[in-house]
């Protein structure tokens, strides 16, 4: 077992969480020691610091491990906090510090995401690389560096996303969501990053701590905001948990290598046998990436305190959770709780991809009576996609969009569910549609103008291409990002005419949405679709949006009377994509496969 | 306007109801009177029978009708009671009786259908001709009789229906429900029964009232039950409520001719536009075939007391509401509320064929926090066959049937869903799975095991086919039902050993499923299928049914030791519809397009 974080302890041990903070809700923390000796079993361990005391302590099968509870009060200063190790006359002292809080405490971070907000979802190593001196890091596992291959690294890291903020802040976006940033020191498919093997270290090959910190701080300045991606579920094979792991329990074990039965029906089906509940959660996804016990009280509590630390050390202001309905999902609300309890302002949401509305909504905060109530604010919307907008511009089916967006009624809060077009394990939109460029700017004038909070995937916007099979293909390097490509999205160079107009497009609709409060946080009012025709309308006192959809392969007349409800008292309308203005008395034709988006005015 | 009702009333004004009985709970009655002339605008109208007084009157623009609220004292005796009109000198009085209740007051009737029945569901015209005299009926305006045709009328009646109870009992059926049996005096597609001309009276050609009487009586005799067709959404056109409006208002009116949009997402639907929910329950189905006004008063009363009067009066056991999510679900709820108060146990599912499983809940009392909330016991469970048997028998894909069923936690009641393999307007299963006997077999094995009413659709069982475009081929005569017929599968005379074999199963299943708690009342296990096999069971104290049902289209392998939560302390199964035993610590080879029932023993 080789790996490097046991060959370079710093010193008499590591303890995770690195640092806390004075003055924070969350101030009984279990710190987890950890060393490469075994001496922890005999040790007594004493803290002598205004504020802080211990209360109580665990050894583990493994004697490298050692817990220990403490409670911070509140009138505890920041400094450097001694831990003393004894076991007769041996001393050894552990150097841990209590920082003081970021400041604005969850104002100026922590915000949380709402759909006001358009965020903009990259993989740092496919986006920019703006630091080649990252590329290759000395003594780790996987040393690729290859762009022709979709499997091995290619360089982009944090730099290159801070380059290129005001490119991101021209179309709109007001919102960072990157794959998780923490490393990942395994022997290949680094470039997702979601196989963490040191949940306190952020990937140096994409900028470690440092640029994480500036990119934060950037970001913050711009007024914009940063989602972090969790992951709960698994863990990479060589994380310490399982090279040496405090005790077999950390990770759920089975005789042979088990995956999920990917069937979240476990959790709510009235007749679902409890040994397929036990797979779903159990299961491991791949032989690399072992499954953590959740319900082991350790794995837990280590699990929560970093979310906490992540927050507060980077300034997060939204969690993006991973793999949501394979994980605990008791934990799961112990865990976002800890995060609302700290933060009131953060929103989180899970990737709960399943079989259906009822399944989607099982994961958030819904209107249905069942045993379990999840915590959640939102999901990411996967069903508004699959079965909403797939169906109105691969199958011009708009009545399937229709009835997905009435399933509304079964959340809590639908406006803060992520909605979006594409992302990193799923084909990108523009081969999904044929790469008909027309039928891009419809879902991306949807994306932009439909209730909850849209997230566009690095690319869409120049209609990049690719179908998720293999995965790789869709995680394409964004054109202009690196040195001498002759393409380049940032600068428009060498972008094809359609290109640049559906990044037109989504800059217009993008930036227009900024001071839309129609948009941002108006109504919905969506009419039966007929002839194909779907149209929907954004509305508040002071603004009315009318959108209009045509998913037939014929033009279709716009007769404005039909939405009585919503275009009574205004006489004319204005296309946001052009600004060309209609007599609403006229009745008008839409072409085939256009999509218009109509500000109306008195 | 021709109609017969209105030149041959028998008295001075018809009376709905017709009648009441003394001692129900229902005692506050609004009686319709309808005459042949106008003058009910100037009487007075009075009553002196014991108990029995006149509570308010209410004039319509039409003067052919007046309103008399009356309440029947818990002291009044049965009896006829006259009614005086006056005018002046002018008196003419109508006879109206209040009857003795039908003995057993909801305990031998009414009685609801439970999990433990089995329904045979079919057409009075197209199952069996037992009177040849009712064939044709002088007067009425569809004089068809030609079994050539599939739009006109055979003939059959509901002494066909009566002379072969002992047939349906052979097949385990405990319950009879028919298309509708009020009057449909229309021009022509006389034969489906869903465009009553009259409430207060039995088709004639199926047999009247006296048929309608006796063959409760039978069933009754039997330990049978009977459930009624009940349609409140609309009427034949040649009602006297459309042809001679006691108000304009009792109809939903519509500049031109509208459609309803068969939208029941705007009811639920957050953003659903007022305009879409009008149409939705206003619109009309056809121009032969008005929508009513539940919301007016008058009308709703009059359809309540209906509702109450045909369970009364013919003893019905349950309630099957047509169309049900066209009508004001207000109303419908105040109308099973009347019926659920005067008879406690009866039960009543509702036709609410929607899109998708949440769609058709909302319709039942269901588990989904919204502000309207229905009152019905359970659906008729489309869901469970497009979502669930289809995928499972056409696309080798059982995924779908343990997915749809996992969403029984959305319904309060999923045991009381009627469950269905076709019916009258829909294809039958057989043509729907291609011919396919073995299929054939395993969707009758499905229905008899699977939790909720099984119902099933006249000559499912001899594998008649048909594909429902017309609706027309799906209603052909059942085999043997008319004197002549070549083919008889009361006898078995002409059958195909194929037809043969599918009705011995359901004898076999149906007549097994009688004595079986675990399929009446039992709970259910389901497990994630896995190569196409899907497995559950069906299990209580007493007893443990295992169903295995292989929808791939190669042999698969039985691992009881798989299901180890139903299949521990049992050694022996034995097939129910051979009797065959086998070992459970073998591993069974069941091949492709079967299922097996089977019965754990220890």
């Amino acid at each position: 077992m080789l790996f490097c974080s046991i060959c370079c302890f710093a010193q008499y041990a590591e303890v995770y969480p690195t640092n806390w903070w004075t003055g924070m809700k969350h101030n009984k923390i279990q710190l987890i020691f950890r060393a490469d000796h075994e001496s922890f079993s005999n040790e007594k361990v004493q803290i002598s610091y205004p504020g802080v005391s211990i209360t109580g302590t665990h050894k583990f099968p493994n004697g490298k491990y050692l817990a220990v509870d403490i409670t911070i009060a509140p009138t505890a200063k920041p400094g450097n906090v001694q831990i003393r190790f004894t076991d007769g006359d041996k001393k050894n002292d552990v150097s841990w510090s209590l920082k003081e809080r970021r400041k604005g405490n969850g104002t100026t971070y922590a915000q949380g995401v709402q759909p006001a907000d358009f965020i903009y979802f990259l993989m740092p190593d496919r986006f920019s690389n703006g630091d080649p001196s990252n590329d290759h890091v000395a003594g780790m596992r996987d040393q690729s560096l290859n762009r022709d291959s979709i499997f091995l690294r290619h360089g982009g890291d944090l730099q290159g996303v801070i380059n290129h903020l005001d490119y991101l802040q021209s179309l709109g976006v007001t919102t960072l969501w990157m794959t998780p940033v923490l490393e990942n020191d395994m022997p290949d498919r680094t470039e997702h990053g979601y196989a963490f093997t040191n949940h306190y270290k952020i990937e140096p090959r994409i900028g470690g701590d440092a640029a994480y910190h500036k990119l934060s701080d950037e970001l913050h300045k711009r007024g914009m905001k940063l989602i972090q991606d969790a992951v709960y579920n698994h863990i990479g094979l060589y994380h310490w948990i399982i090279q040496d792991a405090p005790d077999k329990d950390w990770v759920h074990q089975w005789p042979t290598f088990t995956n999920p039965n990917y069937k979240e029906q476990v959790f709510f089906d009235p007749y679902a046998a409890p040994s397929d509940k036990r797979q779903m959660t159990d299961g491991w996804f791949t032989n690399m990436m072992p499954d953590l016990n959740q319900s082991n009280a350790y794995m837990s509590t280590y699990l929560i305190q970093h979310a906490i630390w992540c927050v507060e050390e980077f300034g997060i202001d939204a969690w993006r959770i991973d793999t949501y309905k394979y994980v605990d999902l008791d934990f799961m609300n112990r865990c976002n709780k800890a995060l609302y309890d700290e933060y009131p302002k953060i929103t989180m949401f899970g990737e709960a991809w399943g079989e259906g509305i009822v399944n989607q909504a099982y994961f958030a905060e819904n209107n249905i009576n069942t045993p379990f109530k999840s915590n959640l604010n939102g999901d990411i919307d996967f069903e508004l996609l699959f079965g909403g907008v797939y169906p109105a511009l691969t199958q011009n089916n708009p009545g399937r969009l229709y009835q997905t967006l009435s399933m509304d009624f079964l959340y809590k809060h639908p406006m803060t569910n992520v909605i979006f077009l594409d992302n990193h394990d799923m084909s990108r939109i523009f081969s999904v549609l044929n790469e008909n460029v027309a039928k891009q700017k419809m879902a991306i004038s949807w994306l932009l103008t439909t209730r909850g909070i849209p997230q566009m995937y690095y690319g869409t916007e120049v209609i990049m291409k690719g179908i998720s099979n293999p995965d790789g293909w869709v995680r394409l390097d964004f054109p202009g990002g690196w040195s001498g490509d002759t393409k380049n999205a940032f600068t428009q160079q060498g972008l094809t005419e359609d290109e640049k107009a559906v990044q037109e497009l989504t800059k217009k609709l993008g930036n227009f949405r900024k001071n839309s409060s129609a948009l941002k946080t108006g109504n919905t009012m969506q009419y039966v679709p007929a002839n194909n025709l779907y149209v929907y309308f954004r509305y508040d006192n002071n603004q009315t949006i009318m959108c209009v959809m045509n998913t037939s392969d014929a033009a279709q007349t716009i007769d404005f009377t039909k939405y009585v409800e919503r275009t009574a008292g205004f006489t004319k309308a204005v296309r946001v994509a052009d600004e060309q203005q209609f007599s609403m008395g006229d009745k008008l034709s839409i072409g085939a496969n256009e999509m218009w988006v109509l500000e109306l005015k008195k």
